[in-house]
């Protein structure tokens, strides 16, 4: 592959091809909506989400509630030959501290407390681009998945006094089967009962519900270990399709108190198929251990250094 | 295609290079696992789920229960050239009735509450073979969509005194626009918010939870009604990928009350893909209104008859 792709939007010189950015990492003598950006953040056209008030309508039995939020692409690269993996590690930092101002500004600017930052990497995972890009979603609806980790963590707390990443941390750590990899603040792991095959969370050791309360110092740590988990899995996989999705707690209302959870990165490699069992259940079948998967990847990232 | 395949373990006359079968609907001078049949069930090979107690073991934080359970293929015609929407009427009932046998047994005889009839087709559907099939699920152990249902059901009974799935019947016969296709005992409608485009769920319009209490002279309906939707989505869309997935309550334990429940068959083409978005959120995005798919079913299925 070369640096620029004749017929890509998302590369350095196309700008002209993309709506107007959000927002752009870029050296001071270049001009908005031009070349010499690292990181550039546009708008999805055409927009499934717009600004507005999130009135719920009453139809019968039914609910509903208007397509109102955010979406946005953050084109990680001016490169269409590069992948995440292989940022150098001061760019990567970059990434994601504009994750963090776009939950930032979405969240207090734009009042949208629900944030979904993912990345889809190839197109079975529904990637719209083969150039390196992440999305974020903000919405005024808690999601689904969201919701019930934050009420599995205050029902833990509740009965138990404790917290449950806390406690889940803890246990991986004294266990280490199913830990991929770990560094001075976070650890990888691959999750008990994981719902797909070589599925890896990245979670701080320490608590923090919020990506948006990530500090500075914490970045290159994190930086090294979501390059290191994606190296991993495309050198044990032969580069499968994946996505990843930064679960984060939305900011308490004024009165309500802070859940007791850890804001975390799930990579969910697309290796296996969800059909008839899966949508009638809700259940997940993996052929792999989550065991095996950790102790594979260890033996994949032992050579990360030899390896290209 | 032909009648049969030469590399097909489920066609007429291999029935050697199948497990036993569990049951079959046979001529009476035919012999077991032979030649002769019209619908046959085997148990899937190599098992994933087995017969024993299903005693859930705690690790800290985490929770499992072995794989106790049962899972059957219903091989649904000894021919490689037919598929479900072409069955005669008679054949097709005897596939339902087949469902309900099994159901039976695998409630009433092997103590398995919880089960799931459901049906993969196209290899992206995550269907086995292109033979005809559906396969059975048996666990003991609720599964999370039926569960979400049936609390649904019970606190929509405990705050309106009614039950929600007549009331949504009544509100779609009312409405009309998502109503697919309805006759004597059943409607098809393109359920409000469908998780996928072209989605269509099947409702018995009496009620009754549990579908192993469908009486025989519920299947011809039954038949007919399921075999015109999957025509219709088999003609509007060029053959797609689905997957259908039967719901049905587990019958109460002694003590406990009935649900307000409506046993339904959830028919899901699979045309788009799960990307970050939707494995991040458990929110779905859907491009086809379900007022838009019923309205082309409709005008497909006017066209049936006139049509091979």
């Amino acid at each position: 592959m070369s640096r620029t792709s004749r017929s890509c939007s998302f590369c350095e010189g196309r700008e002209d091809e993309t709506a107007a950015e959000i927002l752009a990492l870029r050296r001071p003598d270049t001009r908005v909506d031009g070349p010499g950006w690292q990181v550039r953040v546009i708008p999805t056209e055409p927009a499934v989400l717009a600004p507005g008030q999130a009135v719920v309508a009453r139809e019968g039995v039914y609910a509903s509630v208007p397509g109102i939020g955010a979406h946005e692409v953050i084109v990680e690269t001016p490169r269409h030959d590069l992948d995440m993996e292989r940022y150098p590690l001061d760019h990567m930092v970059q990434i994601l501290g504009v994750y963090r101002q776009r939950l930032w500004d979405l969240t207090e600017r734009q009042g949208l407390p629900f944030t979904q930052v993912f990345r889809n990497h190839g197109a079975v995972a529904g990637a719209i681009s083969e150039h390196a890009h992440s999305q974020v979603i903000a919405t005024p609806v808690e999601t689904r998945w969201l919701r019930e980790e934050l009420e599995a963590c205050r029902e833990y707390h509740r009965s138990e006094g404790r917290s449950l990443f806390g406690d889940l941390i803890e246990q991986e750590l004294a266990e280490r089967e199913r830990v991929v990899t770990g560094n001075e603040r976070f650890i990888a792991i691959a999750p008990y009962a994981s719902r797909s095959p070589f599925e890896v969370w990245i979670l701080p050791r320490e608590e923090n519900p919020h990506y948006l309360h990530v500090r500075d110092s914490d970045l290159p740590d994190l930086a090294a270990i979501l390059q290191k988990v994606l190296w991993g899995i495309k050198n044990a996989l032969e580069d499968p399709p994946y996505n990843f999705v930064l679960h984060t707690a939305p900011l308490p209302a004024a009165g309500e108190e802070t859940p007791s959870y850890h804001w975390h990165i799930e990579v969910i490699p697309r290796l296996t198929r969800l059909a008839g069992f899966e949508w009638g259940t809700g259940f997940y079948v993996n052929p792999t251990p989550p065991e095996e998967a950790a102790r594979f990847l260890r033996e994949v990232l032992a050579l990360r250094g030899t390896l290209a």
